[in-house]
């Protein structure tokens, strides 16, 4: 299977996944600002979904892009991560409904932990791919095993961290994301001002 | 990355908030021609967040096609308005909700108000990304930044009105849409009757 | 705007509009085989609704193919053509929630009915401008000016008949979609088993 | 029309069917772990449903690109295919709806077999185009009718079995998703390592 066909596949899941998100948010009962302010903290970890997955999909499209082809093994590790991610709509609404306690900011912590880990596990199978055809790494690969490694770390830490300060440990998420925001930050830069060529 | 398939995403992404919106409306209780007359209103606000969303996705695609590829300040200012954007359908139904009360009138305000202006900022972006490159502007740039600042105009005028008369409200949300229908409406017309070869 | 477009961002809608239909299907409260049979008659409006939205997605692909560039004449009728069947999903529940009762039957066909018409204007304004071009009609536009104004009359027809016997609408409503089946059905045949080549 | 546009649309259909199915978990009642647990069963025949629609993408895929342009035959089968495979979404909710009762497992078994069975007249519909045209069959071909039969007798068995013990049924469900898991398992590999060339 080309890689152009499985992210074309994985973008149009990536797109309905970010989208459906707003259909868990509940119109408050109380009118006026009131009520508006009680939807607030739900409106946060909304956009902290939208924007994790958002980001998932500007690193997915930079490792599709290494490859032309893909082999089995590529497209299990895709379609498990796209199970996982396809589980943080409900996990979101599932903070939401449990108006934020431990227990639901923990699962949600593990869910985004295990989309990390599939994704992961995606980037190693890609890189098998690459290793096998005799190319070499991508220069950013070693920034990104960094990145994996130092994701993982702050997600395990904000598991312990639920119990105390369900805030905090969602502040820890939302660090996860500034890690990902640009794929190669600081490392290789084509140029300072373009997103390199796909 | 390639704006070509920045482009596919963010038209995947509005087609999706385009056609969730319909799934907020609610059959009424009451049967026949009586309860249909009680959601008139609701498919109003339907038909207004659905050419609202129309209309960017007509004026984003113009905007996509001016330049080949992109930055990371683009990608992210694109990002930011499709957020904004996905929170339309929600605070169409917080109008319905609301049975057009005030606030929920406003706050849709804002939200529509945002949209605008993350899409001014993401013009801006592409427009700085242009000159970078020693390009011209568009011709129709500087008209553009009057559609931006009109619009934002009848925004705010449309807020402290929707303390008085929400329907008033959201008849000047309505006019914006009249501003945008032809991106390049009145300046430059490659010919009478063709949209511009994309 | 290239109608490759246009009928790239249709298709992302209607893909949406047919699938989310299926979220307004209620699991009945009764178990085993006698809860399945009072939703029997859901799933049938389900399927025609899902069928006929599959065919003016056949219907719409046909149409677009004709033209390479498109105008705003065409853009705004394709994006009324697509709110009015955006509309489908909430009115197959309309019907659903009334129980098939004379009027939900009744709206669902105007529905139906607006929705044909709006591709019909889509099509006369395709239809201007080819012969804008100077380029002759289609050979089966002849033949789609008679499905046109067939469907209308049955949608006419089953308004009235809506009142006495709704079931029998509906069964006009299916009626439409056969005539509709095949866009060039015993007109031009480019061969016996292949639709034409896009 | 050519088979790529056909598969375009699948896609989209596919992807929000794959991805609106979470739409239809429900957070639980109680709180912290004990609720956590009563929704696991839930998520597993969520994943089965995911996966079970992830595969028929991969064969649909693989179906698609044996022929350049397909009839209405194709094009019809592949929106009975669809239809059916809409229908996954609802029977998943049923079945987590009815605390997976023996009726609600053999419905969801009928509906799984009812989309193998569209698969089925869908690919002898492309066979059937192929031979008109003087092609070979693919190698593939007559491993996939074992493949399909094998699930049908899967299925058939799981009805009875769903009156015993439903969760033994949804393990044979499962065990059709291994059958298909690679399209041409064991049969031909152009390569050890890569998924055909699409």
């Amino acid at each position: 299977m080309k890689s152009t066909r499985l992210e074309a596949f994985s973008d149009g899941v990536i797109a309905v996944i970010i989208t459906i998100m707003v259909l868990e948010l509940r119109v408050p009962a109380a009118s006026g600002l009131p009520g508006f302010l009680t939807i607030v903290p739900r409106l946060g970890i909304y956009a902290l979904s939208f924007f994790m997955v958002a980001i998932y999909w500007v690193n997915h499209h930079e490792l599709c892009r290494r490859n032309e082809s893909i082999n089995y093994r590529v497209l299990w590790a895709n379609l498990l991560f796209l199970f996982l991610l396809s589980l943080v709509p409900f996990f979101t609404d599932y903070v939401q409904e449990k108006h934020f306690d431990s227990f639901s900011v923990a699962i949600y912590t593990v869910v985004m932990m295990s989309s990390g880990g599939a994704f992961l596990v995606l980037r190693l199978a890609l890189n098998q791919l690459h290793q096998l055809h005799g190319e070499p790494l991508p220069k950013q690969d070693r920034a990104e095993t960094i990145k994996h490694v130092t994701s993982i770390v702050l997600y395990l830490a904000a598991l312990p961290i639920a119990y105390y300060k369900p805030i905090l440990a969602l502040l820890l998420n939302l660090l996860v994301t500034f890690i990902w925001i640009a794929p190669e930050l600081g490392l290789h830069r084509p140029g300072r001002h373009h997103a390199p060529h796909a």
